[in-house]
């Protein structure tokens, strides 16, 4: 991975030689990462990208050509260019492992080094978390609505190139089965999917040779796509191709629910009643649970994952919460400014949950955790320990996935509900 | 560059798989990238990413690894993977300039090749252009809005990090001064800016010592963030501290209009009538207009630049709209898909321009285009001749911003119009 170092606000590192001056870049400090609400209406949100940022973490090094340009462009002095030469994020961080849901003021992630080291990491952890929740927090709605139909992620052709492969991995956190983006199969072992576009059938000469050919190449388990000209024909080519066989047929334009009713009852009548139906036209939760009551077997979804239906980011803040003194203590610290207020000090996170395991509160608080009564679950974990990457198989992104079905899980029904509404459980701050 | 090639649809190259199996794959074809309507009430927007693309272009290689891994996940067969190897883009690519206005129907892409080097191209192309024409087409209403005062963009940390240093690229583009984005800073020469946060006042044990401190490093010309506590106790100290040659006081909360009038007010009492105020909360092209009145003196724009301002994605798409037959003759293709149709044919496209050269409507059509008047504008520019990169003076960032501000003076009135409406001039299609 190139370095990340400059995948940063200018502003971080003209606090650190401001505080390299003055001496207060030493300064033991605890940043925390949180959201002071959700998008409007949501009941819940997803962590997401943490598997990310601890990679990004671990390029966050200023090399020979990082340093050049900031010296060159004047950004910081030789010695601030001289402590980013050797920088090394030598600091801990705790966060909540990536496919839990979150809430307002949850403390989705815990920065605690001295004041450089945890400035430093403010815009790129912020970027990846930001993009990353929104994108699986929109996409839990949809496997919620989906319920045990599979949904495809395909909307990389609307989103930045990079910000593709990012959220093919966070909706497969999320739950999504598989991704038409190839980079993040490569790179993240994300299951990939596609079989032909509209471009495809007005290559050929006609349907019927465009049909053949990708059956030849792809097999009869393939999915037609039959709404380039006239659907009832289309479907009745491609039943004559392939025979019982016909893996799927895609519907990605006009009235879908009715369209797939009558696709459904054409197909059983040809006997193809193990073919299913795919359909892709400008899908949203919405539009996914309007289609519950259709035969419908799978959900192509592009644009609104990729911009987080209508939140395309998560709104996750970076704030100092407490730092040293000049004495050497601890000390709560927390701005004034009207409706940015935070909450000062160290935080624990905890989800209270019933004797039957249904999640009841996010309790938020400073100082030592109340003691377990057994049903609460603890939700900060070690990511990074003294600058060095927390190992384990709780990281992996299946881990993420499992997670995040259990996580939502324990959530009352509410959460699943998808008009707008207040958070599934409130927050409650703890003394 | 690392290799591009897998910011792809799984299903470009089963497509390419099925047509070199049909012989389909050589057909020479033309394929078009428009957007069939702009973002709900939008009187223009603005192409952007096209020196993006031609950089991604030059990295489109299947290499070793690339290869590797689509063997090992069986995309595609051993013929496709040995076409793939040697694949290199030999096509041509005409499109609209960057930082050009586009509306409805405008072909800003147009890209003529054999069906396989076009089709491969599908999703890099419009993740490139959806993504940086979104935030280019905020952008040039928020500098509309600004007017004469400059606008910096600072929301790395609400979009995905290198989504981040695209959009900084676009904002520039567009009219933006600075980013605070040092990678877009050092890949493509946009000025970065900044000085503090929040935590940088929070971190030392008053306001003053942090001010000092900043001053000291940075210069009493630096801009002081003053509403960490109190507004006007702030502004007092930072007075005290650096005198009259304070460069700028920043508010970030709060009601802007209100405290810039109280601030200015304070500041020209104090005798700091040069220093200024730049305000930075949550704005958007409609706040921006709303300080018009006010003694504002720079707008920083985050969350709202990189997510589009409400439409974070151009929806723009990438259609076959013509191709060889059997017979070598060259036909315009269509899908009849409900409510997606496309218009078949190779286009020209004009800028239709009265004589006193404001713009009156967008000429498309099919064939030779009309002979010029004097006054129109062709739209269209080589990009790409034969695989390769058509250099020119024309494609610099530079010239794209320089292009921008005079296509968008160039549009009638209307067009700077923030509130709903329709688009800013009429498309018309001609044959």
């Amino acid at each position: 991975m190139e370095s990340t170092a400059l995948l940063t606000d200018h502003y971080e590192l003209t606090m650190v030689e401001a505080a390299l001056r003055s001496g207060a870049a030493s300064r033991r400090c605890v940043f925390e990462v949180f959201a002071r609400r959700l998008p409007e209406g949501r009941r819940y949100g997803v962590v997401a990208g943490t598997g990310r940022l601890l990679d990004a973490l671990e390029a966050f090094r200023f090399g020979d050509e990082e340093l050049a340009r900031l010296r060159s462009s004047q950004v910081v002095d030789e010695q601030t260019l001289d402590f980013l030469a050797g920088f090394r994020f030598t600091g801990d961080v705790w966060g909540y492992a990536e496919g839990e849901c979150y809430f307002p003021g949850s403390p989705v992630l815990v920065v605690e080094s001295d004041f450089a080291h945890g400035v430093l990491l403010e815009t790129l952890v912020l970027s990846i978390l930001n993009h990353d929740s929104a994108v699986a927090s929109a996409a839990s709605r949809m496997t919620s609505a989906a319920g045990s139909r599979p949904c495809i992620e395909m909307g990389s052709r609307r989103t930045h190139e990079e910000a593709a492969v990012a959220s093919a991995r966070a909706a497969y956190i999320a739950g999504f089965a598989t991704t038409s983006n190839l980079e993040a199969g490569r790179r993240y072992g994300v299951p990939t999917a596609g079989t032909a576009a509209h471009a495809f059938t007005l290559l050929h000469d006609d349907e019927r040779e465009a049909f053949a050919a990708q059956i030849a190449s792809l097999g009869k388990g393939t999915t037609l796509l039959v709404d380039t000209y006239d659907v009832p024909t289309a479907v009745a080519t491609a039943v004559e191709l392939a025979g019982p066989e016909l893996g799927a047929v895609r519907l990605d334009s006009g009235d879908l629910l009715v369209q797939a009713r009558d696709v459904r009852e054409q197909l059983d009548r040809l006997g193809n009643t193990g073919t299913r139906i795919v359909v892709t036209s400008d899908l949203d939760e919405f539009a996914i649970a309007g289609l519950a009551a259709g035969p419908v077997d799978l959900y192509g979804v592009g644009t609104s994952l990729v911009t987080g239906s209508g939140a395309p980011t998560a709104g996750m803040v970076y704030k100092l919460v407490s730092r040293e003194d000049s004495t050497g203590t601890m000390v709560g610290v927390a701005k004034r400014s009207k409706d940015k207020q935070s909450v000062a000090g160290r935080k624990f996170a905890l989800r209270r949950r019933s004797s039957r395991g249904v999640a009841e509160a996010e309790i938020v608080g400073i100082g030592e955790p109340p003691t377990d009564d057994g049903d609460d679950r603890a939700l900060l974990v070690p990511l990074v320990r003294g600058g060095e990457r927390v190992d384990s198989e709780a990281h992996t992104l299946e881990a993420a996935r499992t997670r995040h079905t259990e996580s939502r899980a324990e959530l009352p029904a509410a959460a699943r509900r998808l008009q707008r509404g207040e958070p599934a459980i409130p927050t409650v701050y703890e003394d």
